[in-house]
């Protein structure tokens, strides 16, 4: 699929190494596939940004499985198990993610869509954590977005502890963090 | 300065970016410069990394304020927003260590070169806490680098919530954090 491949060539590359052709090579489709489905480079992180919500969402067995938890503390540090999980599992994702990121610091027009995206994805999580009776407001739940995002971090790129598991890591942020 | 225009450039325009002639070119100095003073790409990024310690240390004057105050948590605090306040300010800086980074899951001896710097910084932030009498030991340090690191990415690129303050954000993460 192109917009995976576009992924990996974030993840490997930087966003500078983001062309139609890079991701045509990616993707082992013939030059100018790409163009044909993601007419500009701003199409493309369109594309890309979308992807990465698609990949990085909890599959419906993964929800079905912890709906039936009683919410509290331990259902959220679950639940935040499970993103981690998912973000270290999809490892090129968040990298690609990590990227467009610092990209978005130096073009104006993808930190509005990247910033919109994510913006929507914290209210989402907002909203969710509420209708699931769980522990934890806007103000913990953002706390746990910067702290969880500087441990993969951490963990994906050059680590300054990495002897101590992460799940360890966790623990001590939901105790310390959700109240 | 020659390493300043390096990272000028990493911020810039990202790893893939830095080339000897760009940073030739950001630091206004005749082609062939930056590589008289950094013979190959591996001297350039180490440079590099030994010019981001420097820039983004306390200076005396900032040790030399804290000194007169009793240690604990308040203390705790101030060196916290001091340290998050320089990385803001030095935002290219910072933004560059993030750039390089991302880069040292691409590029093994990089890697080892700020997985070695960043965990002696590291070290010497658990070193110093202790010395000072202050509180939160080497796990508590670990978990506020993740946290601040994460604030930081949101605060410098695309943000979750913008609205609320950075000083009131790292109170909650001394409230929460700190034992």
């Amino acid at each position: 699929m192109i917009a995976d491949a576009g992924l990996t060539v974030l993840a490997r590359h930087g966003a500078r190494g983001l062309t139609h052709r890079a991701v045509d090579e990616a993707a082992r489709v013939p030059a100018g596939t790409t163009s044909n489905y993601f007419r500009s480079r701003d199409a493309l992180i369109t594309g890309l940004v979308d992807r990465i919500g698609e990949r990085l969402s909890p599959t419906p067995e993964d929800l079905e499985r912890r709906r039936a938890e009683p919410p509290g503390p331990a259902l959220f540090a679950d639940y935040i198990r499970d993103i981690v999980r998912r973000l270290t599992t999809e490892r090129e994702v968040t990298l690609a993610l990590f990227e467009l990121r610092l990209e978005s610091g130096r073009r104006p027009e993808l930190a509005d869509v990247l910033g919109r995206w994510q913006r929507a994805a914290f209210e989402g999580d907002v909203a969710f954590n509420e209708e699931a009776g769980l522990p934890g407001g806007r103000r913990q739940i953002a706390l746990f977005h910067y702290a969880i995002e500087g441990l993969l971090f951490d963990r994906l790129t050059t680590s300054i502890d990495p002897e101590t598991p992460t799940d360890e890591v966790i623990d001590d942020l939901v105790e310390g963090l959700l109240r």
